[in-house]
């Protein structure tokens, strides 16, 4: 068995192999070629175990993660945990991968996905709303797929975004990095605006002249009292696009303007149709992303195989 | 993150160890202090992936098996899977445990415990109706708690015995083993029997007398279609024991004895409550065990003890 750490995953794999394999996990997602079972969620204390389990033709598989809050006090992350890939003939474990990484990685790479296939071509600023390990993902996905040269970033935690933008400097050497005050001024200066906080209420102002021709890439939202668009935005849409059908279900960025009539089910449509009929129909676009353990399963198999094929990993004799 | 083989289970924990591991599980799930999920099983083709997580004050982790009933043909093990072990402060992962080996050693310690508790101290010889895997650890254990002179084995797949008793011999070398035809020579021969098997229908006779002033030791039914017991053994026991609550649910040799009025729910008590009362009722018993998370939980929580301390097994650097 193989134990791939985030290290072995930067060192084997591109950003171009990551968006690749995010399309490629959209397009088994509309083929129907998968099980997925309910993701599941336990309890012990404030904290919570997470199972994802997936399984397709060829490769079968379960992240496991734990999710401890309080971490945050102990300078530890919050989200941990490891994927494992079993042989699909046999069931016999043969690889785990860090877990934190690998979401990070494909919760980048599905936010990229989301930007080069609903964004302008000639987008060149980016706009994010939430300086955590996701949204740091989210804006190198998102200079991969767009000559981006400018980054507006916020947070209400102003403390963070310092060290932020140091981080961020030392990988996107060519762009300017801007802290801003409110996220008024972050949505005036972006094109694109990716969200990616656990906020019960909208983080944007309910402004349609503000949000028009923009295009949103939605992260944080995964539970439905979870909210990161105000109503406004939702006037200005002919659809949104989620990459799961549960999404609707699962995202408060979907349950209330359903419920509120801002929009009907029949204009929430799966990334992966849009992939294939390829007809954005509005200049204001709206991608909305929960995840799901598909996405894990894709990516990891791509990293376990280039791992394999190049002698990669701390090898675990079972 | 350390990584414990079959091996290294073997070198770090004795048997005595293993049974006052389960003895304390016993303890805790009497007194409630852990959470236990309900475990999930998902179905993949012909095969099963299972999740087992449970949750003590001081420990908590996931069994994940998967069971491939094809492997028989391809030589490699049906089970086969990990035990996580994760910090109860953080949630990181802290240990991984050979997921086959952890189930067959801790399933015979359980069997173990059961005959320390129930069996009469003096028995002598032990019969085996199941010659694989999990018959093989019971056995060990048995000669552990008893000071077993001869042992009887019946499985229905003859050809089986052969390896079963020359692989027995090496590890019990002053022990008679003797294969027998039928399980009327079996039970007719053995003080303690043990059945192990995955059979829909009793594997012994339906034969008060004979049964009458045995101890039976149940680990095979874990479906409520799977028995292994007949009629007349409900009639000479005044109560039945079994490992945990959800026993009299998932396994047949109580749902149908329930159903069919055999015996009643009161006669039928948790193993912890008979290692604190230490009432044993009639001479005939029987305790029937389904397994739990808790048994894996705790088991693995002291083979990671020992390991950290005496520095064994395979480091994986996250």
């Amino acid at each position: 068995m193989l134990y791939l750490s985030k290290k072995d995953i930067f060192n084997l794999v591109s950003f171009d192999e990551l968006i690749d394999s995010i399309e490629l996990a959209f397009r088994i997602y509309e083929q129907k070629s998968f099980q997925m079972p309910d993701r599941i969620h336990l309890h012990y204390r404030e904290n919570t175990f997470l199972y994802m389990p997936c399984f397709t033709e060829d490769i079968i598989g379960t992240k496991v993660l734990t999710v401890f809050p309080k971490n945050t006090d102990k300078n530890v992350p919050v989200i941990q945990g490891l994927m494992l890939l079993n042989d699909v003939e046999t069931g016999k474990p043969i690889a785990l991968i860090d877990g934190a990484s690998l979401t990070a990685f494909r919760t980048g790479a599905v936010g990229g996905v989301g930007i080069k296939h609903t964004a302008k071509e000639d987008c060149q600023s980016v706009g994010l709303v939430g300086a955590g390990v996701q949204g740091f993902y989210q804006l190198l996905f998102a200079a991969k797929v767009r000559d981006i040269k400018k980054i507006y970033i916020y947070d209400i935690f102003e403390d963070k975004l310092i060290s932020f933008k140091e981080k961020l400097l030392e990988k996107l050497t060519d762009v300017e990095i801007n802290i801003v005050n409110n996220t008024r001024e972050l949505v005036e200066k972006s094109e694109i605006i990716i969200t990616t906080t656990t906020s019960e209420k909208p983080v944007l102002p309910d402004d349609e002249k503000l949000l028009k021709g923009k295009h949103f890439i939605g992260i944080g939202s995964y539970k439905p009292n979870m909210r990161e668009f105000p109503e406004a935005l939702f006037k200005l849409l002919d659809e949104v696009y989620i990459d799961t059908d549960f999404a609707a279900e699962e995202s408060g960025d979907l349950v209330i303007p359903l419920e509120k009539n801002w929009i009907k089910r029949e204009q929430i449509k799966t990334f992966g149709k849009l992939l294939k009929d390829n007809d954005i129909k509005s200049d204001t676009t709206l991608f909305k992303s929960v995840g799901m353990a598909l996405f894990d399963l894709v990516v990891a198999n791509v990293i376990y195989s280039k791992a394999a094929e190049k002698g990669v990993g701390q090898k675990i004799i079972l």
